[in-house]
């Protein structure tokens, strides 16, 4: 009765235990949730009452002038003809599966990557690989060898302070990407909605702005600098490839909300823009630095792991290679969330004993009780 | 380099030709624009400041509680649970898709039927076959003979106010489809954004409310009723597939904006709903009724019609059978824009014809003008 894609239609586990993860005894490092102290606060009255018509499928051409003339001064040579307003991020990975997908295509995704990405592009019946990722962007070596190996649609890939496991490719890796991708003509998928949460000043070139040949589609998205509640994101996209993605946002929901669009634009144009921009940063900086120092009282012995320059994670290799999957649930009842890290690699058999860790969102005084609640639950784990 | 489906990637024809039709020397019959002047002021200051945050996939619970409550009155046995809140009616046609259709899948639709879901199935490569449409509803015997035949995944219905012929089915038509379909459990779509834009009291039991085997997904819109700008639409389905629904519409775009889903439940709990719906159905009432005596001064030699008993839209049968795709950029030099009948049909070859004109949007003292226009350009088109 339904479609065969339904057969590998999965939840995301983030999603189904979030009922369970907001309870208010329960502290919640699981999700991915701005800190509500971080949003601004929002003037509605400024809507214009055009935004109540139905509006372009490409978006508000005001919003996309200014989202081309931001991705300019970061190197994306591009005009505002090339920007596509999005319902969130998240439907730029639909509007990609739906451009390059064939049941058993193949796409080249980071070792670990974004599951909710994993999801989508396993809906599409695609068989998705993990190419290895080092601490300063992905092993180029690994990546051609697997390129050569088998053919991808394309590959996705999170340069900056990547979720889950914080990486933030240096320009190097960027340039050699790029290099390898003009080389094969493989087009990239470059998703970038953690690049402005940056709290070390890292140089972060996108790797399109270093291509030539290949085609890319570049994702931005408001949700982390403004108001997830808006869903408000944008791609943008080579020339040969943006009619396609127009229409293809033209059958799925015939344009994006245009209040939300409104209000995104009036962010873009604020004159304050860099302040506030800087006073988010110093807002996360200070949660990060809090959550690292928690970690070292907490976990030093349990767990190796990097300091983010960036994003909303940590991402920890346990000294015990649990499989972290059945210790959601042990963690839910002793008042603890957090993300297994088996969750977020390509792999059927995934390596075991990775954790992802939000620290954007867990005021900075219940960190310690949290991570000592977790301690025990993973204390008490066996090995896999 | 692009998946198979790109090759049945098409744009809508009305949104190609927004931008022309929009010109201020053209009087556009072409769209389905609601009429700004029908459209509420909007207090954006209600918004609460909970609406900034990530939501559910769902959707708002008080809105879907809102929601089931008013289908229940419709008939329709339901619970909150198995309301998923969308980002636009459009978005229904993407998810539903998403469930039914691998390529080759049969599809049963009216013809005509709405161009926009021939667009969605087609993209999915679906065949979809047009069961003939009386005045009152389908051919029972066609429409049975074609089930038989193409074992078709599902059928999508439009029973009030069709688009774009206007057609309303009669009570003992939506009884003998529910009938039908329980027979040969064939699951049924049923699109129901015109229902509340009813200029004549007519009885519209939704066909699922008489259902007792096969499923169904009934849906819903606020872009008629309230201001499509926010992107705001619902389905309703049965049990055995919301799970499944809920899943695919968080891997399209996690969830539908908040602040249009608070407006919307702002709508449903308003005191005076139903005097703003009567306000709005006297205000389309009198546009019909002007359109309707502009028709008969000056199109009655030219073509046959039904004065439509809701809706947005007039479907003419030209006495002379042109090819009216032709005449779309003719119209548009002479200034007038309308939709060709073509458009609207599964079949390859579809008829000639046929023209669908709206009479929501334009200014009762332009018809006349309008149709004038129109008149000299059929006049000097050849039969095909």
């Amino acid at each position: 009765m339904f479609a065969q894609r339904i057969q590998h239609l999965t939840s995301s586990i983030i999603r189904e235990i979030l009922a369970s993860a907001q309870k208010p005894d329960v502290i919640s490092f699981a999700g991915g949730l701005p800190a509500e102290g971080s949003f601004p606060d929002v003037d509605w009255s400024v809507l214009p009452n055009k935004v109540r018509q139905y509006g372009m499928s490409e978006g508000e051409p005001e919003l996309r002038e200014a989202i081309a003339a931001e991705a300019r001064k970061k190197g994306i040579a591009c005009d505002a003809n090339q920007v596509l307003i999005l319902s969130g991020s998240q439907q730029g990975l639909d509007l990609v599966s739906k451009l390059f997908i064939d049941p058993e295509s193949n796409v080249l995704v980071e070792s670990p990557t974004y599951l909710a990405a994993l999801q989508c592009f396993n809906l599409f019946q695609a068989n998705c690989r993990g190419v290895k990722l080092g601490s300063k962007g992905p092993d180029i070596a690994n990546f051609e060898h697997q390129i050569r190996d088998y053919k991808p649609r394309f590959t996705y890939l999170i340069p900056s302070f990547q979720n889950p496991s914080g990486t933030c490719y240096d320009v190097a890796s960027r340039q050699a990407v790029a290099n390898l991708l003009d080389q094969y003509n493989l087009p990239l998928i470059e998703d970038e909605p953690y690049c402005e949460l940056d709290y070390d000043q890292l140089e972060k070139p996108p790797i399109c702005s270093f291509m030539q040949k290949a085609p890319w589609i570049y994702f931005g998205s408001f949700s982390k600098v403004l108001i997830p509640g808006l869903r408000i994101g944008y791609l943008i996209a080579h020339p040969d490839l943006i009619t396609h993605l127009v229409r293809l946002k033209q059958a799925s929901d015939l344009h994006t909300n245009r209040p939300g669009q409104w209000l995104a634009l009036e962010y873009m144009n604020s004159a304050d823009k860099p302040q506030r921009l800087e006073r988010l940063r110093e807002f996360y900086r200070v949660r990060r630095d809090a959550f690292a120092a928690a970690l070292e009282s907490e976990f030093a012995d349990l767990a190796e792991w990097q300091v983010p320059s960036g994003g909303l994670f940590f991402w920890l290799k346990l000294k015990k290679t649990v499989d972290t999957r059945p210790l959601l649930k042990r963690g839910l009842e002793a008042g603890v969330a957090f993300m297994p890290g088996e969750a977020f690699f390509a792999e059927e058999n995934p390596p075991h004993g990775y954790i992802r860790l939000n620290f954007s969102h867990t005021e900075p005084e219940k960190i310690v009780e949290g991570l000592r609640r977790l301690r025990k639950v993973l204390e008490e784990a066996d090995n896999a």
